[in-house]
């Protein structure tokens, strides 16, 4: 039967065949196979296609993934512990979640480019900061059980690793004291009791506890307080809308889950934690931090500050190994917040407890049993062995209560519980739902007086609101206007077909903990996918619930522990790592409870084989693992990959390989036959989830036969040491990369991979001329991205790499990966999605930037005042009246001459000052009263 | 309970509480009810709430309209006649067809900020023209009926209303005939056989026929082109991508549906119609036509093309009452088009043929009997009385085939089809699929020599196309991003709630002529939607069928002739209509075989009651109608409707009212209690349908019980004269109404009407110190718009309202309706859903512009060089080198000194020459071989 022409693949691969056949010829190789063998050692190469099922259509993959989803039982979820339904607000999903502009978005390391997304994380952090009284909030952290633990990690910086106990105030939920054991346990960090004494770092206190009680702590937080012990708040954020700020009641730091800020259950995530801490806290805070800083013009402006603190600086001595944060869902959780504004919150909170209290009334006016006098959401009934026999007869009704135990029940109310849910569930325990009585809140009721910011103000009606998340994205370059080249970071498409399945009600919608015969659909999509990643990498088994590639990078660091342990060879401690390697790779070695020792790297930028096997012989007996980046974080295939992994295990210790550049190996080679025991994989790099914004992220990890036993549980999958909050991570977004995998095929795959080494090639021997190319294999040819030496023109002009990066937006493009892993050098990545004629309209860019900073070398333009230096451009500095610069309005502005002038993207500001942002921090907007104040 | 704090009625309104207090400060009122009681007259005023359900929050009727459509059965359709099932393209479905930026957009009139969507559907006229061979292509009609009615009605034209007789060369489509023959008979048109004489204005092709089959038809078209009929074919575009051009043989003029290009069956629409002619047809086509002309600067531009056809130009001697297009759903088909390109399309049509082949060949091989021996996608098998039968046991495995009658069943195939589908209908008549075989297409095959224009070749990746699409959508100004203050045109919110279901499988998948229990949901939703407007409208019955205002009042006035005609007086063919009507009156009068008799006007707009008076008694005895807008045309609300009423009775006519100004009467007034007879209303201006960037619209009607026996019916529903191809016509938009009307309820509707009101008098008293407004109600109030009168700007600086407009666009505004209903004004209706602040941005750029023209007046500016002669202006212009303006660049692009300079929208061309354009047009893209033959 004849097909189709243009299978997925076609669509999703940029270049056509005549594109391609234009490409080999200007790199100067006769075929496709000549090229890759000539930049791929045929020592690694997979002789034999993908074991994977043939190639969907858009439809067919869509249907299939539909009938496998249908197979999900999604009832109405009371079950609570961390996870509620929404109503996500339509203006939000159509204009912020479900648009390109806001999904494609890369992190927003170049401001300029980047003040729509910095401007409503900003808003976040106002938010935050507002909710909690603390006076510095974070971008985001992973889920509430990781940012639980990172609270634990500024508390044990804070003592400077010298306390080793963390108590706990009120019963956490079990999966976010799980997370925290986990994460304590290397680290011979104690979490356990009320005990406080000198040696306790951290108190915990649960705002509310599981049972959704808010229990009496004001002595064990005054006691925690007295002894220097950092009170740790983990708040329900809608639940602070009616009470008091966790800083009035004597946090240091406070945590917690957005996701019912608007942000779909989805199975268990992705959503964005919260992280507020106080002001002598900051610096040792995870995560980003976007503060407010000014242009070069004086005008404010946004991007992230005190990176200092982070992996890429201070690599094992990191705040933490988070790289990521889960921008796209706190920029959701924000626009919610924007679009209810106080007031709104208020009711939304106000209509929750209500339900939740007149559920109590009930029960206790009929003789029921009810934990606690303090409530927001939360009412847990004692029941005295039926349990079970009341969940199931919820479950009848088409509700999910959450089964505590054999004799209690908790239900949890959200903006979605109606009514006629309470006179359906009072029922079940014999009672009646009871009448609207007084809050049982504790403390002090919240008052008016909160978010009075004049954004959660002016966007009420849907016209401003639409409106607003336009302005905001139309101040950014994201990959549905340009070409992304950031090298490492492989910002390919996101296929609208990847993404539909995303809103489906039936993916959105299911709880975490349903019970597994509800999440049938999502177990099967799971297994298939491990599967198929499995297969792609070359691995026995793979888990998908780390959330972002560091969790990844710790779960297997955790599972090479837990192996030698259950050999008695727990004292191998020592990771060897490269000294190129991401900051990533030490920090999260050292939360592993590893000691890090560096591997020197030769010149052209591959691990330098001698010193691997001087330190591998001298910590032989302690040797845990290499950590091993292939190909290496300076886009090459190193020849040796087999032979180091063969030396690494004749010293005993494990290969750990960072697959933050899968997108040069997939199909064409596989990290399980090279020798490695583990590999993380960025299923937002290489496998089409989009990077948000700035997160989620998803890193899964594959590891070999020996490995399985530790990889990461649950504590509702009936085990633990979890590292995420929700068994399958951020479940939800799965399906984008199931739908990329299904769409592609064994052949699509590695059709993609192929031209993905292509393009860089083609981009290096374009650009060769104008800048070098640093690091290339034995046979010239670089991977899936090529370094270019950008000192040229430092030495030449004084024009930095940050000039060109610069200049590049003027042309219409962001800016490639920035001084990494070379200092003074931009890393191109093209991805096989971008056309030929886009990565053509980049390769004029970079030369035409070669000639304007000749012009500088030669006089014509002065050094202090150019186009470079000058960059970016903004329309009001194009448009002033006085023109005083060496070249023209139209060379700033339109440097390639468009054709269409309409179509240019102006950035909202000129270049941005990170020393003055970090001289004098801002990171969230003040409340209108200190504007009033201050006028006054 | 506690309720949330904002119903959907108080994101839908703009201004909040405090901006209406503010308003009415201005305007001079001290409450909502005096203005209301000053602007609309006492007799009209409803005095009780509207009998609707209570408002539903979004979630809520969400649920509620989910529940109602999990109704209809949607089984996979092989029924075709005209509708087919799609694969829409994800990229497409959500970049154009769920973005805003396309959807908001209004009718092209502006061209200047409307380029995006004028390329488009110039690329739309390039496609048909490609299909077709002919070289004049429209910008779209409603529907293949319709379209066929249209092409009749060019013919009848072309013989100057001479020739009486339309032929048919093999059988269209029932409902294609059905509304043929609607059309025809008012005008004393007949319809039939094969018989071609001297009195055959027409010869209808059916290319196919409605079984599929290509007749062979050279004779009959070579008897007609002998005697000057003219030569339609109602050709199926996909087929024509497999076979010669219509125009090759013998075709004066080609139309038909194109639903199959990507946009869902929707239980019937809408879609796109394409209507292509040859050259001395040009200036007889109805409908909107894109030509390129040129700008200011000698750029070509596109624009609406020889408007002189049409009704606001030539009133009741136009070429139809045409009004609109299907613009969003041309634009969809197009997109489609250049996703697949020439080759994807002709595999899509190969495939579909071949499975129609196979089934055929099949069939035969197994001595079942088949019609025809050409075909494209639809097999026609003789069961001899088991058709019900066959069709139960397909429907059995899921599939509906079509049931022509006892003895004919129908098979079409489609992109969806699949050799599954084959090997499941073959048995069912005792028979197994055929193998592949040759074409059975008619002529020569098409080959590749088609589409060869650049842009269905440069979009064949997703990357490259989801950029195209954002491109083109940046170029424009649409309702998410500024206010459209267009009078008459109600460019209110379009709730992304009340858009998502449009979306929804069980909504987008269902064919119109599926059995009716299949339609349950949407039959529920429909006479749910038809009582709640009948509610509003204070009428009996209401009809949905209508697929725009047009078609509307065009089955209104059918149904008061048939009223006559059923009461013996058939000579009633008089239609009184006041002079200021849109002229779209007029040409629907025309249409439904009236004679128009105009009744004039007062100088302040409203009717001439003494001239009303005496041509009412004049045409006593054959008066059928009076056709009145209210509130006027004019924006007010006039005192003596009521009266004017009764007089038209007084004289046995029939009163039908224009809806066009609904807006302004929802909840305050009821057009049935008035007195009229009929009223059409504009589900795409007052009932939130958004306007597409030019189509689809709704346009039902309402009436009293008297009239309920003549609305139109429909073949499939055992009824007949139907005005549109489908039973409920544009059913698959009816939901974005339906969501509306739910979650505003009666008060919000009534607000809305209310806000809509307060915000045109806010308008017109902060503007009447710079421009005089013209046309108010007995106490000094306009209704839901105002006229202002910018010929001051013309007397003091020679400032035109065409400079006023497009000075507009400097200051990011869509100009407000100009020179309708009076020359040298603009007509300002804000809506109730623009927020003041928007409000208050367009009054001050109205004042600002005022006093530059004050500039020009004192002779600071020269008449020829000024802002506003030269608006709007281009980035490339405010950037130019030479800058000899006495204005500053600033002034020119940022008039407003805007704060942000990034989010200004900047035209892709400057002022368009339209006569230009229609001296020598330009409707189409030529193919490349033009170019190549230029260039040699």
């Amino acid at each position: 039967m004849t097909a189709a022409p243009y299978s997925f693949s076609a669509r999703h691969i940029g270049p056509g065949l005549n594109d391609v056949r234009a490409m080999l010829a200007t790199i100067g190789v006769p075929s496709v196979e000549t090229l890759i063998s000539q930049a791929v050692p045929k020592s690694i190469r997979l002789d034999r296609p993908l074991a994977l099922p043939a190639p969907a259509s858009e439809a067919e993959a869509l249907a299939e993934l539909s009938a496998t989803m249908a197979k999900n039982t999604v009832l109405k979820s009371f079950i609570g512990a961390g996870y509620h339904g929404v109503h996500v607000p339509p203006v939000i999903q159509r204009n912020l979640f479900e648009n390109p502009a806001w999904y494609t978005a890369y992190t927003p390391y170049q401001a300029e480019i980047s003040q729509g997304r910095l401007e409503m994380l900003f808003n976040f952090q106002t938010l935050v900061t507002e909710l909690t009284g603390l006076p510095v909030a974070s971008a985001s952290l992973l889920d509430e059980a990781t940012a639980v633990a990172e609270a634990v990690g500024i508390a044990l910086r804070h003592h400077r690793d010298k306390r080793t106990k963390v108590a706990l105030a009120g019963t956490p939920h079990p999966q976010t004291l799980d997370v925290v054991r986990t994460r304590a346990e290397p680290l011979g960090i104690e979490v356990d009791g009320e005990t406080i004494d000198d040696n306790t770092a951290a108190l915990l206190v649960s705002w509310p506890d599981t049972f959704g009680v808010y229990g009496d702590h004001k002595a064990a937080i005054e006691k925690a307080r007295a002894i220097g012990a950092l009170v740790v708040f983990i708040a329900d954020p809608l639940g602070l809308t009616l009470t008091d700020a966790p800083a009035r009641l004597g946090a240091d730091i406070a945590v917690g889950p957005m996701q019912r800020f608007g942000v779909p259950m989805g199975f268990g995530g992705p959503h964005a934690a919260y992280c507020a801490v106080s002001d002598r806290l900051t610096r040792l805070m995870p995560g980003r931090l976007v503060g407010q800083s000014t242009d070069s013009k004086g005008r404010p402006g946004y991007r992230l500050a005190l990176q200092t603190r982070e992996q890429h600086i201070r690599r094992d001595k990191a705040t933490s190994n988070i790289c990521t944060a889960q921008a796209l869902l706190a920029n959701m959780a924000t626009a919610y917040a924007i679009w209810h504004g106080p007031a709104g919150l208020q009711a939304i909170a106000g209509r929750t407890h209500e339900l939740a209290n007149r559920l109590a009334a009930g029960l206790k006016a009929a003789g029921v049993s009810v934990l606690g006098a303090s409530r927001f959401d939360t009412v847990t009934v004692e029941v005295k062995g039926r349990a079970g026999a009341i969940a199931a007869a919820a479950e009848e009704t088409g509700r999910l209560l959450r089964v505590i135990d054999a004799d209690h029940i908790g239900i949890t109310f959200d903006e979605t519980s109606t009514v006629a849910d309470l006179d359906e569930i009072a029922p079940l325990f014999g009672a009646k739902a009871g009448a609207a009585a007084g809050s049982t809140m504790p403390g002090q009721p919240r008052g008016k007086e909160f978010l009075t910011q004049p954004v959660f103000h002016d966007n009420r009606s849907e016209t401003d609101m639409m409106r607003f998340l336009r302005r905001l994205a139309d101040k950014d370059l994201a990959l549905d206007r340009a070409m992304i080249p950031l090298g490492s970071c492989t910002m390919k498409l996101n296929a609208a077909a990847e993404m539909m399945p995303v809103s489906w009600p039936d993916i959105a919608n299911l709880h975490p903990f349903a019970p597994a015969s509800h999440s049938a659909g999502y177990r099967a999509m799971i297994d298939e996918l491990e599967g198929w990643l499995a297969e792609i990498t070359g691995f026995d088994a793979v888990t998908l619930q780390p959330n972002a590639g560091s969790q990844g990078e710790y779960a297997g660091l955790l599972a090479i522990r837990a192996y030698h342990r259950s050999r008695g060879e727990g004292h191998r401690t020592v990771c060897l790592i490269p000294s190129s390697a991401h900051g990533t790779n030490p920090a999260s070695a050292a939360m592993a409870g590893m000691n890090v020792v560096v591997v020197r790297c030769t010149e052209d930028g591959n691990i330098d084989v001698d010193d691997l096997k001087a330190k591998a012989d001298e910590h032989a007996q302690d040797l845990a693992a290499l950590m091993f980046t292939y190909p290496s974080t300076h886009g090459v295939f190193e020849e040796g990959a087999r032979d180091i992994c063969a030396l690494i295990h004749s010293h005993g210790g494990q290969v750990y390989f960072d697959g933050a550049n899968l997108n040069a190996l997939v199909g064409l080679a596989r990290p399980g036959d090279i020798g490695a025991d583990v590999c993380h994989m960025n299923l937002h790099k290489t496998f089409c989830i989009p990077h948000g914004g700035g997160g989620p992220g998803v890193g899964p990890i594959g590891v070999k036969a020996h490995l399985k036993p530790y990889l990461p549980g649950h504590v509702t999958e009936g085990s633990g040491h979890a590292v995420s909050a929700a068994p399958f991570g951020s479940a939800s977004i799965l399906p984008i990369t199931w739908m990329y995998i299904r769409m592609m095929g064994a052949s699509g795959l590695k059709q993609a991979t192929e031209t993905a080494i292509i393009s860089a090639n083609y981009v290096a021997t374009r650009l060769e001329a104008h800048f070098p190319v640093l690091y290339k294999g034995r046979h010239g040819r670089v991977a899936h991205e090529c370094i270019l030496d950008t000192r040229v023109l430092k030495d030449s002009a004084g024009i930095s790499v940050d000039d060109i990066a610069k200049r590049l937006i003027d042309y219409g493009f962001h800016a490639p990966t920035m001084s990494f892993p070379v200092a003074g050098t931009l890393m191109v990545e093209p991805t096989e999605s971008e056309p030929k004629s886009e990565v053509d309209r980049f390769c004029e860019a970079m030369i035409a930037i070669s000639a304007e900073a000749a012009k500088v070398a030669k006089g014509e333009w002065p050094l202090a005042d150019n186009p470079l230096v000058n960059a970016p451009h903004t329309a009001a500095e194009a448009l002033a009246g006085q023109w005083t610069h060496p070249y023209s309005r139209l060379e700033a502005a339109y440097p390639a001459g468009d054709a269409d002038t309409s179509a240019k993207y102006w950035p909202p500001v000129s270049r941005i000052d990170n020393v003055a942002g970090d001289r004098n921090l801002v990171c969230s907007c003040p409340p209108l009263s200190e504007y009033l104040g201050a006028a006054e």
